[in-house]
């Protein structure tokens, strides 16, 4: 993309109205628009990071052997009614009459839709196991809304619900969720610790909480040292196996790490003391297990081995996919701007042109602009005739991670000068290398496709019709 | 995919609320379930196609020199106080109370929230012609929604907006959206016409809707039959060309097509009457110039080369992209089932394996399945224990254009067999020259990825900040 065709209005001014760094960043880069309270436009620049965000998102959730499908925005008042929740829930939920007075509601969560869905369809225990998700538009309607897109009323979240025949396999599913969520959080360069937390309005008798440690979090944290030490890394999982996603949630669970809500001063007092933090932290994900919550008040029963019906045991399990997007950049960026991960940034790499009109300048930038996009990258090259310090001021409040600098001097000795917005380190080299060194970087972020061949789940005897 | 393991509820009944034959086999194919009047959750079979659809629609945007975004489903009644569209709206709008009684609404289109963007944010000539777009679930609350998908309250909508100093840049734009449009329809394996509209609730001097001729359309249409012959195909376009694009949209709109709203007999009378056609239609797109109609209420200024401010000329242009997968069944189906064209298919070839359990038979799909993911094609494994009935049943049901069936007899003589859902031809050939022929004929339907270096329009010079 060249800057002087795309449509990125960054601000000079902070508005007033941002309170934490996140929000006033993205304001400031041209990510966002407030369009009411708590209701954000996604202007281009944010709307790319919110599309990186939602493809990891995604390739994990496929690759852990769970189906994508879209349920609707609007949901009728009739099946919260059945599950007990629709008088329940509060002023959050926003609560609609539509033009033949029916009560509607903008969903803030789809344990009832898809537990509808399931009982519509689903008869038989060996249709199981099944997991289904989404990643679509919530709304909350919160008191006070802030913090920009952390705490806004519409939201986007990926959620997804599993069904299983027992509380075993139910678990499984759990665990499963959690592997998918650790890799999830380590692609877009969040550590993201599970903490075992407070079921709240979704109910249920085990959940984790994912937390980014952050010093503007609105949770209060307490763990042991020793969990940010763990990474998940490149290891190989088999989703299907569930010893080995026993052991890798036996292993990112077993210290202490907990939010205010399930804190316990006794037990914490057991780790040692230097190994003890209190810290804050943002919550990006949760997973449950409810086990027959739903399941029991709505009949979504299926026949088992014995004939007899049983009510399917379930979990739900979400991701903050807009809200990421403000805990990243709470996570990363320094007083000049944004530092994004090279998983989530925008584009791979920035072109700076130092002397715009300059022939030999022109030329070398459009040969780098050329061979990165023909690889596959996507350099966002700056070629506003616009001074270096406006322009270096651009990419680093924006943040993109990798910036190569284009002058008439470097050119006459051969080089360009390649800097890692992290640490401001430069370093000068051949065109040809800086496009080699730029690609070499983000091989292992390149976003490889799951494999069609990878499939959902242990097989399943699936019967349709005839 | 492996059928075993995937969602895929196809129903036997045909569900007694069903009044078209693409409303029928969406429920029977398992794409979409009824969530409440007029609103549908997208079962994983019908998620593919729609996010496939939506894929061909960013493509030819982007490609055009569109610039994507997104903006929210829920907006303030302010801005359309402003443009006095609030009131005017009826009953078709959903309008909302939040808990602070504020009024809100579930946004049935985008001009004036899009105004709002540019106001707060451009302001010189040097910075247009600037075109936004997203793809967003809208909401029009119809008195009596019906024919599934077609005619629902809930929709996703690709809905663009054009940004320009003067009607002529306007007019560009407007024809650039049509030329877009033609290459999206027949990557789809659509031909949508071009007829001249009414503009309706949007205003506007200038005005074509894109038409799918199919019995069940809800518009009549009258058109000269030579404008069927018109195929856009592979032709390389230059989308800063005027001239190029204004010879596209001669050639598309100079023969007779009009809808019922816009008819007239007279000038219909001159068309030769062997090639006079009266025939139904689906409305699948729409493109709008209204100059100035937004941007002089809202203040929708920038200051032209003259210092003085000119409010800009604007336009609409909007593609139904839910809308436009019943458009395509109903184009393309038999007594069978669905018949997906290549471009927008779930799955690119179905492998029906006729004797589940026979060691040869398993190894020979296991080896089809692996060698075609591995061409980065999608195929369905049907590898249920069913008679070979049901499984034919299915996949003709389900739609996909191409079967390979396997199975010991054929195996015996080295061969399978490659069948043509549309024409039902079947021929007979070695494994590995099916994975060569299903290969080739998708060569040119796969998504080619918009180069990165296709930019957005014409250069602008756009500032930013220092």
């Amino acid at each position: 993309m060249r800057l002087s065709r795309y449509f990125l209005p960054v601000l000079k001014e902070t508005p007033a109205e941002a309170q934490i760094v996140s929000h006033r960043l993205m304001l400031r880069a041209g990510m966002i628009r407030q369009a009411s309270a708590g209701i954000y436009s996604w202007l281009p620049l944010g709307y790319r990071v919110l599309t990186r965000i939602a493809r990891i998102v995604n390739e994990e959730q496929v690759r852990a052997g769970h189906i994508p499908m879209l349920m609707p925005t609007l949901q009728s008042a009739d099946l919260w009614r059945e599950s007990g929740r629709y008088d329940d829930y509060g002023e959050e939920m926003l609560r609609i009459r539509d033009r033949h007075d029916r009560d509607m509601l903008y969903g803030p969560t789809n344990e009832e839709l898809i537990t509808d869905i399931f009982r519509s369809y689903v008869g038989s225990y060996r249709q199981l196991p099944l997991t289904l998700y989404h990643i679509q538009w919530k709304f909350r309607d919160e008191i006070r809304p802030r913090f920009g897109v952390m705490r806004g009323r519409e939201f986007l979240m990926k959620d997804g619900y599993n069904f299983d025949l027992t509380r075993e396999d139910a678990l499984h599913a759990y665990n499963r969720h959690l592997v998918s969520y650790l890799r999830t959080y380590e692609r877009m360069g969040l550590q993201a610790i599970p903490m075992r937390a407070d079921s709240g309005p979704i109910g249920g008798e085990d959940t984790h909480e994912f937390l980014v440690l952050a010093e503007t979090g609105e949770s209060e944290v307490f763990y042991d040292a020793e969990i940010t030490d763990l990474k998940f890394g490149d290891r190989a999982i088999d989703y299907d196996d569930r010893a080995q996603c026993q052991a890798v949630l036996e292993e990112f669970t077993s210290r202490y790490a907990r939010t205010d809500e399930t804190h316990d001063e006794a037990v914490f007092a057991q780790v040692p003391e230097e190994r003890r933090r209190k810290a804050r932290g943002i919550e990006v994900g949760q997973i449950f297990y409810f086990g027959t919550k739903y399941s029991e008040p709505m009949g979504a029963t299926v026949q088992g081995p014995d004939g007899k019906p049983v009510p399917v045991h379930m979990g739900s399990h979400g991701i903050g996919v807009s809200r990421l997007m403000g805990a990243i950049i709470e996570a990363s960026h320094d007083e000049r701007g944004i530092i994004w991960p090279e998983g989530v940034t925008p584009f791979h790499v920035g072109i700076v042109n130092l002397k715009q009109g300059d022939g030999e300048a022109d030329a070398a930038c459009e040969r780098l602009y050329g061979e990165l996009s023909a690889l596959g990258l996507e350099p966002l090259y700056d070629d506003r005739d616009e001074r270096a310090g406006a322009k270096f001021a651009t990419m680093d409040l924006i943040g993109l991670p990798w910036r190569i600098t284009v002058g008439p001097r470097g050119l006459k000795a051969g080089v360009v000068e390649v800097t890692d917005r992290r640490t401001g380190a430069s370093e000068e080299m051949t065109p040809e290398a800086a496009v080699a060194r730029i690609d070499e970087i983000y091989h292992p972020h390149r976003s490889a496709p799951v494999p069609a061949a990878v499939e959902p789940m242990a097989k399943r005897t699936f019967h349709t019709w005839i």
